[in-house]
């Protein structure tokens, strides 16, 4: 079937991957894909805020800046961070083989790693690797990709949608791993994104930007980032749509397609949280900014006490109330109301009182659950996803030493 | 004997104190306390900056703005927080009926209360308890007092002091609840602290400032603020030092005996803090500024995947890195240092290898460990107290509701 085994970032016409195992991780798993398009495409990126930015990810930085590029290659099981000149000149050594052996600059090859911190990259089978896996790039070779760049993820993560613009079939398709899928030591969430659409680059720039403070953005597994976080997006221009420019109805198609793609990614993050039992879809409404509803959104995500105790099913608005007033925002204890689901327990800042509650303990029997405040100081809001925090959690990210 | 009797908030000349069992907990635990000054004390306090005050919080910083009081009322097992007009109504009444026991104005008697959020106080057992407490009243009473202020601590918290201060004995003391024992639903930390000293109104306020910003406001359990906390402190002038002003050589000596008094309720808070197997002290050197060490010190604090680490004994100092890199403040990878204990784990941001990795496991399985870290960017240290997170923490605030 064409159809499926073209799927995630090589749905779009002219994009090839391959995974392969290079001896990073233990039992032959797959720890090395490589992502080109066979045709140079525009690049964007967003990378990590964290001031440890691993080499990869400052090179990576510097090249997508450049805004042309044939491929990604990355691993797992390595972040190549904390490892110094060392890890610069590693990361810069892969690319420039790489480059070798897909006949561009190293300059086009952008490096990505995800995995240990403060080790140096096991450069000898890295480099003895690649040969063969240039020669498994293949349309068909999302499978493999997606599950090379895998840490803890339990399952392959990756999407595809088509969308018509101008009357054109235009393809984009996304792999992903990651979100507190911590263990071992430390990964990160790795996102590519890949399109055939013809688009401007400063269009392609600013549909990234939006998809990724709308749904990467919004979402916490354990408020921490890390050194290697990184979202990717190739544009080849093989698809025959009219050239999508900055503002255009072609535009705003484009990036609404492009948002459906992060979302279902972002869901497939969510889902394989480590630990997770509940999934709590945060509602804030009433904000006096779209910044105030995120602050309080985010706030609420991070409260270790609000996330234990969705774990353990317990009907506790009250952490949630004292998340809010936590956020650093303006808000006032009277004009807020929260409801769990359907079910209303704070109305201006009063609890709704035991049968309300009563009612609330069976929407918080369900793995997803839906949190609205209402902050009752203007007209803004925010969506924000993340889980609970359980015993299953802590043991994995105990790192299974000594007492797990 | 004396001396053993008058301890903690009792502990200086005029200050009675007294707990009782009003009908609030469970099992006849004790759950109202009274703490009052035979003389009109100055006092001055600080108070939670979460945007959900309580009514007592509330009524407490405005009255404490006046300077003078006789005394605190203070009820555990709820915490008049979400109460709304009602919250704010009974803790005004209640102030009123121990000043009129205590034949002050309600003005002079400061509410506190600490425990469940959301549901109203039982204003009648309360007032019908008032007789009792009022009666108990003892310069033996801290025991009591130290227990009725209690809610998942598992012991009554207090410490006592003696300092000369131009060649007269004063006496310092205090009692605390809380941090991080918020089960069931929301507790909060409670310090008071009393003096016979003569002092100065705003030498007694620069005082509290100076020793909660390096005592309370360097602690961190889970990360969150909570809609009750508040420190008090006492001054009853009754001691016959000459009196202390702002800036004396007295003063210093005053504050510091004031901060020896904080610190051991510091340490007596960490240590029950809850489900904690491993208490951290970081040591972050070489910050551009103060403000700069503290936001590392609490990222750092707050990261979930570093007290996981160290609850599960894991040498892993790409999570701290990674905070490090999180914290909000310019920092250099290459200037980065890390040790745990005396051994150095990251030198100038590279890994030093698996032999001091090693060396750090021995360190790793005490319980007391400290974490420095060296920024190279500056003079300006910072310390911080923390705990792991471990099985137990997510079991206890989960609620003992159906997972656990």
């Amino acid at each position: 079937m064409l159809k499926k085994d073209r799927a995630g970032v090589t749905f779009p016409e002219g994009f090839l991957a391959a995974g392969i195992h290079s001896g990073i991780k233990k039992k032959g798993a797959l720890d090395l894909g490589l992502l080109v398009s066979e045709k140079e495409a525009l690049i964007v990126g967003m990378f990590t805020v964290n001031k440890m930015k691993a080499p990869p990810v400052q090179i990576s930085q510097r090249r997508a800046r450049r805004g042309v590029a044939i491929g990604i290659i990355v691993n797992s099981g390595n972040a190549n961070a904390c490892t110094g000149d060392q890890g610069v000149a590693d990361a810069l050594l892969l690319t420039e083989k790489v480059g070798h052996y897909m006949g561009c600059s190293a300059q086009k090859i952008l490096p990505a790693s995800t995995g240990v911190i403060g080790k140096p990259l096991p450069m000898f089978s890295i480099l003895k690797a690649l040969p063969a896996l240039s020669e498994k790039l293949s349309a068909k070779g999302n499978a493999d990709f997606s599950k090379a760049i895998m840490t803890t993820d339990t399952y392959p993560k990756s999407t595809q949608k088509e969308v018509l613009i101008g009357g054109e079939v235009v393809k984009i398709g996304g792999s992903a791993k990651g979100v507190g899928m911590i263990h071992p030591n430390m990964a990160t969430m790795l996102v590519f994104m890949t399109t055939d659409a013809a688009i401007e680059k400063d269009a392609l720039r600013m549909s990234l930007h939006q998809v990724v403070e709308d749904q990467f953005h919004t979402l916490s597994v354990d408020g921490d980032t890390s050194t290697n976080d990184s979202v990717y997006l190739l544009a080849n221009q093989l698809a025959k749509n009219p050239v999508i420019t900055k503002g255009s109805e072609y535009h705003r198609e484009f990036t609404q397609a492009l948002m459906e793609v992060a979302s279902e990614l972002r869901r497939l993050l969510l889902k394989d949280a480590e630990g997770a039992t509940k999934f709590l879809h945060l509602v804030i409404q009433g904000a006096r900014s779209k910044g105030d509803a995120k602050k309080v959104a985010s706030t609420i995500a991070k409260s270790l006490l609000v996330k234990t105790a969705f774990y353990g099913e317990d009907v506790n608005w009250g952490r949630i109330m004292a998340a809010i007033g936590n956020a650093g925002v303006p808000v006032r204890v009277e004009k807020v109301s929260v409801a769990l689901g359907d079910v209303a327990l704070v109305d201006h800042g009063v609890g709704l009182g035991e049968s309300q509650e009563e009612k609330a303990m069976e929407i918080l029997k369900k793995s997803d659950i839906t949190v609205t405040v209402h902050l009752g100081m203007g007209q803004m809001t925010a969506e924000y996803w993340t889980t609970d925090l359980s015993y299953e959690y802590v043991r994995i990210n105990a790192g299974y030493k000594g007492r797990s």
